[in-house]
C-alpha cells in the first residue's frame, strides 16, 4: 500500500460504490413516490440489487485479501518470522483484516437478502461494523509518521467514522433517504480523498514532494477536504437530477 | 477577518437569523395550537418563508464568498503564489469555503421547498453539515495563537457543534418546538459571541488590549459566555411573549 | 465555597431533590399502573407538583445567587477591581452563574406547568441545559489545583454530564420511568459526592488531611464513587418498595 | 487477578454468557417468526429464562465478591491498613465493586421478571450501568503500567463501552434482534479477549514473555483483536444456523 497505486485502488473502489449508490437511492426514492411511473424497479427488484451488491462486495473483499497476501512483497500467509523474531508484513495483514470485515458484511448481505433466515437490518449493522473496524485499524496505523501524513489520514477518519455512525443510525431509521444520501456522500468523499492522499504522499510522474512539516500545507489540505465534500454533493446533485428526469 | 469588523459582520449575520427564528418558530407553534385564531400564517405560508430564507442564505453566502475573494488584501481567486512558493491568503479561502457550504444549504432549501423533487428533511441535513463544516474548519484554524485567542474561539465551538447536533436531530424530530428553540438560542449565542470576540481581541476605539496570558481573563470569559447564553434566552422569552400575545 | 460548608450545602440541596424524586416518580408510576387504587395523585395533581417544584427551584436559586454575592467575603456585585486591575471574586460569580441557570430552569417550569403558553417539554430542555452549564463551568474551574482535588471534581463531572444527557433524552422520551430513575440516582450521587468532596478536601474537626499526591488515594476514591452510586440505588430501592406498598 | 487464572476466570464467565445468548436470542427470534412451529418457548417461557439468568448472575457475582475478599492474599474485608497507613489490596476491592454492580443487575432482573413491581426495562438499564461501571473502574486501573499492558486493556474497553451503549439503546429499542446480536458478539469478544490478555501478559507453561515495548507487538494485538471479533461472529453464525434448523 505504500505507493500511489495502493491508495488509488481502494479509492476507486469507494468511488465506484458511492457513484452506484448515488444512482440507486434517488431511483428508489423516485419509485416509492410515484409508483406507477416507475416500470423497472419494484420492491423485489431492489432487494435483488442488494443481493447482487452483497456478492460484489464479498468477491471484491476476497480478491483484496488474496492480493494483499500474495503480491510479490506480501507475507504469503506467513505471520511471524521465526528466524529474525519479528512480525512479518503487518501492514498487509492489517489491510487483509479490513477486507475480511467487508467480506463478512457482503456475506451477511447475501444471506439477509437471499433467504428469509436473517433479519434484514443485520446488513446495515455489519456494514457499520466493517466501516468502524476500518477506522479502528487506521487509528493504530499512524504511529511514528510525519505530521502531514498523519493529518491526511486523520481527515479520512472523519469520513470513515461519520459513515459508521450514519449506517448504524440506518439500523433504526431504515430507508430514510436523508441518511442514505449522507452515507453516499461520505463514501464518495472517502474514495476521492484516498486519491488525494495518493497524490500528496506519492506524487506520480516526478512532481516535487510536499513539505511534510509546513503548517500551511496542513491548512490547505483541511480546506481541500471540504472542497472534496462539496464536490461529492455536486455529483450527488447531478445524478439525482438525471434520475429524477 | 483579522480585525473588529471581520468578527462583527458574521456576528450580525447570525444574530439576524437568530432573532428572525425567535419570532418565526413561536409564531409557527402558536398557529399550530389554535388554528382559527391565526390568520396570517398557514402551512403553505410557512413553506414559502423557508423558501425565502433559502434565497437569503444563498445570496448572503454568495456575497460573502465574493467579498472574501475581492477585498483589497484578498486572494482574487489566486490560491498559490508560484513565485514565492507558498499558499496565498489561506484564511480568506477558508472563510470562503465556510460560506460555500452555507450557500449549498441555501440552494437545497430553495429546491426542497420550491419544488417537490427533494425530500424536505434534506434542508436540515445540509444546514447541519454547513454548521459542522464551519466548526471543523475553525478547529484547524487556531494553530499557534495565544492562549486567550484560542480559548474564546473554543468557546464558540461549543455553540457551533451544539447547533450542528441539534439540527441533525431535527432531521428525525422535525417540527419539534424544543429543538427549534434550542437551535435559535445557540444561533443568537454564536452571533453575540462573535461580537464579544471582536471586542476582546481587537478592542475598538483605543481601549487597552486584554492580557492574553492572564488565567483569570479566561475564567471571566467562560462565565461571560454563559451570560451571553442567558441573554439569548431572555431575548427568546421576550419575543415568545410578544408573539403569543 | 472553598470550605466544608460550601460543599455540604449544594450537596444537601441535590440530596433533597434526589430523595424527593425517588418518592415522586415511583408514586407516579404506581398511579399510572393501577388507576383506581391511587386516590391522592391524578394527572393534574402531578402537574401541580411540578409547578411547586419550579417555584422551590427558582427560590433556592435566588437565595443562592444573593448569598454568593453578599457573604462577608463576597463580591457585593463588584465584578472588576479597578484599583488593583484584576477580576474580583470570580469563584463567587461563577457559582452565581450556575444558580442563575437553575433559576431560569425553575422559571420555565413555573410558566410551562402553570400556564398553557409554553410546550411542557421545555422544562426538561432547560433543566438539561442548567445541569450542562454547571458541568461546563466546573470544567474550567479546576486549573492549577492538586491532583486529588482535580480527580474528585472530575468524578463529579460524570454524574453531572450523565444527568444532562439523561434529562435531554427525556425531552424525547418523556415520562419514561427508566430515565426518571436514572436521573434520580445521578442526582443523589451528585449530592452525596459533594459531601464526600467536602470530607476529603476540608476534613472537619481536625482529622488529618489527605495526601494529595498519593495515587492509591485516587484509586480508592474512584471506587468509593461507585459505592456512593450503589448506595444511591439502595435508597432508590427502599423508597420504591415503600411507595409500592 | 495478577496472574493467568485471574484473567481466564472472568473470560470464561463472559464467554459462557455470550455463548448462551448466542443460542437464546436466535431461538427467541425464530419463535417470534413462526409461532406454531415453536413448541418449547413461549413468551412466558422466555420471561422465566430471564428470571433464571438473573439468579445465576446474582449468585456468580456473590461468589466473585466473596472470593475476591477471602482468597489467601485477599483483604478479608480490611480496607485500610492502619499500622502502615496505606490502603489494603485495592485491586481486590475494585474487582469486588465490579461484581457488586453485576450482582445489583442480577437482583433487578429477578425482581423485574419475577414480580410485576418493577418496569421490565429496568433490567437493561442496570445491566448497562454494571457494564459501564466495569469499564469506568478499568479506566482508572491502568496507571503506571507498561505500554503493551495498557494497550491490551484499552482494547478491552472498546468492547466494554460498546456493550454499555448497546444495552442502553435496548432500553428504548427492546427486543431488537440486531442490538441483541451486537451485544452477544461484544460479550463473546470480551470473554475471548480476557483469555488473550492472560496469554499475553502471563504466558503459561514457560513460554517466553512478550516484549512490552515493541511497537509491532501493539500493532499485531490490535489486529488480533479484530480477528477475535470476526471469530465471535463465526460462533454467532454457527449457533444461529443450528438454532434456525
Amino acid at each position: 500500500m505504500g505507493n500511489f497505486k495502493g491508495h488509488a485502488l481502494p479509492g476507486s473502489f469507494f468511488l465506484l460504490f458511492g457513484l452506484w449508490w448515488s444512482v440507486k437511492y434517488p431511483l428508489k426514492y423516485a419509485c416509492r413516490k410515484n409508483k406507477n411511473a416507475c416500470y423497472l424497479g419494484s420492491r423485489a427488484g431492489f432487494q435483488r440489487l442488494e443481493f447482487v451488491e452483497g456478492i460484489i462486495k464479498a468477491v471484491f473483499a476476497l480478491i483484496g485479501m488474496v492480493a494483499e497476501q500474495f503480491v510479490p512483497d506480501g507475507p504469503h500467509l506467513k505471520l511471524y518470522n521465526y528466524e529474525e523474531k519479528h512480525w512479518d508484513h503487518l501492514m498487509n495483514w492489517q489491510h487483509a483484516t479490513m477486507y475480511l470485515f467487508y467480506g463478512i458484511s457482503g456475506l451477511v448481505d447475501i444471506v439477509a437478502h437471499g433467504t428469509n433466515a436473517l433479519p434484514v437490518a443485520m446488513d446495515r449493522m455489519m456494514l457499520s461494523l466493517a466501516v468502524f473496524i476500518e477506522g479502528f485499524l487506521f487509528c493504530y496505523h499512524l504511529h511514528g509518521r510525519a505530521m502531514l501524513d498523519v493529518h491526511v489520514h486523520q481527515l479520512l477518519l472523519f469520513a470513515i467514522f461519520g459513515a459508521a455512525v450514519c449506517i448504524f443510525l440506518e439500523v433504526f431509521f431504515r430507508g430514510s433517504i436523508v441518511l442514505e444520501m449522507l452515507r453516499t456522500s461520505l463514501c464518495i468523499l472517502q474514495g476521492s480523498w484516498f486519491w488525494q492522499i495518493g497524490f500528496v504522499l506519492y506524487p506520480p510522474n516526478g512532481s516535487p514532494e510536499w513539505n511534510q512539516m509546513d503548517h500551511t500545507n496542513m491548512m490547505f489540505l483541511t480546506m481541500c477536504y471540504c472542497w472534496h465534500y462539496a464536490f461529492a454533493f455536486l455529483i450527488l446533485a447531478v445524478n439525482y437530477t438525471i434520475v429524477s428526469w
